[in-house]
């Protein structure tokens, strides 16, 4: 693996666990108090399932991206060093753990839950809430646009370590390597 | 490109067209009406929005892989005569159509949803349907079923097209093509 790849794909590990942390900890601080009918009422990202769910899966890809980073410099001593797992086989891990599918899914299932607050829903009786929690609402929307940018990010280094892997197979034979 | 990895591309893209199919077409046929309250009440997947959207998407991507079904009897004739666009430039069209992101994060919205038509969310007054439309409320959830059944297919398949974009490409310099 030349420099390049390597570089590359550390900075853009770096700027996706930045906008993880920023949207898990948008979302965390995220809390409005209003009167409601003389009742005092609280909203936060918990009230929602699909925001709490989201708030882990940005915490866990963050994390798994550190790792990845801290990994890096050591990765040309692995190749050169390591018998088992052979530098193919990390890159099998690599690759598969890379998949942006499930930050992605996360973020789609908070969108769809969030507009829900935002629209309501007549004919099921479900009532609007943006209109009274408007400061909550614009911050989880700050959130769910930071988790997509990261998502964008997330599937670009999937593309990098799709690139990585099969770059080694051959053209001609179904996963058979290549000659060095 | 040999025959073994054209002919499993085939079979998985008719298999993942079914499944959006069945996906479609039961959310599609989902109606149940009942009285409430004296009133005669009809849920239909219109009722909530990523549910159609939904529909839409998993046409969309059946269409889409009914062409691609239908361009691959042709795909070495493409290779060899076709000057522009080049096989490699068709190659990285393939691979980025054939992404499964958004069916998956269709999917992941229109479970979501789902989830509250089950559930309710007693702390924002949104009331559960699922005990009233049961029927209704078991086909979307065979529907959403099929539909990530048809979403792994999908991923299996960008795997595939990845490996056959990028395995032409150099292992020792990035983004430079090998010899043949």
């Amino acid at each position: 693996m030349e420099v390049g790849l390597v570089e590359m794909s550390v900075f853009l590990r770096i700027c996706a666990i930045l906008f993880l942390v920023l949207t898990a900890s948008l979302l965390g601080s995220d809390a409005q108090t209003k009167l409601v009918f003389y009742l005092e009422r609280k909203a936060t990202f918990r009230d929602l399932d699909a925001l709490i769910i989201l708030v882990y899966v940005e915490s866990g890809a963050a994390c798994y991206y550190l790792l990845q980073v801290c990994k890096s410099p050591f990765s040309a001593w692995f190749e050169g060093n390591l018998k088992w797992p052979s530098p193919i086989c990390l890159a099998w891990v690599c690759f598969l753990l890379d998949q942006a599918y499930i930050t992605f899914a996360a973020n789609s299932a908070a969108l769809e839950s969030s507009l829900f607050a935002v629209t309501g829903e007549k004919e099921f009786q479900w009532m609007k809430l943006c209109n009274r929690f408007t400061r909550f609402c614009i911050q989880i929307g700050g959130a769910l646009l930071c988790g997509y940018v990261a998502s964008f990010l997330m599937a670009v280094i999937s593309f990098l370590s799709a690139f990585n892997l099969f770059r080694n197979y051959s053209p001609k034979r179904f996963l058979s390597l290549k000659e060095k």
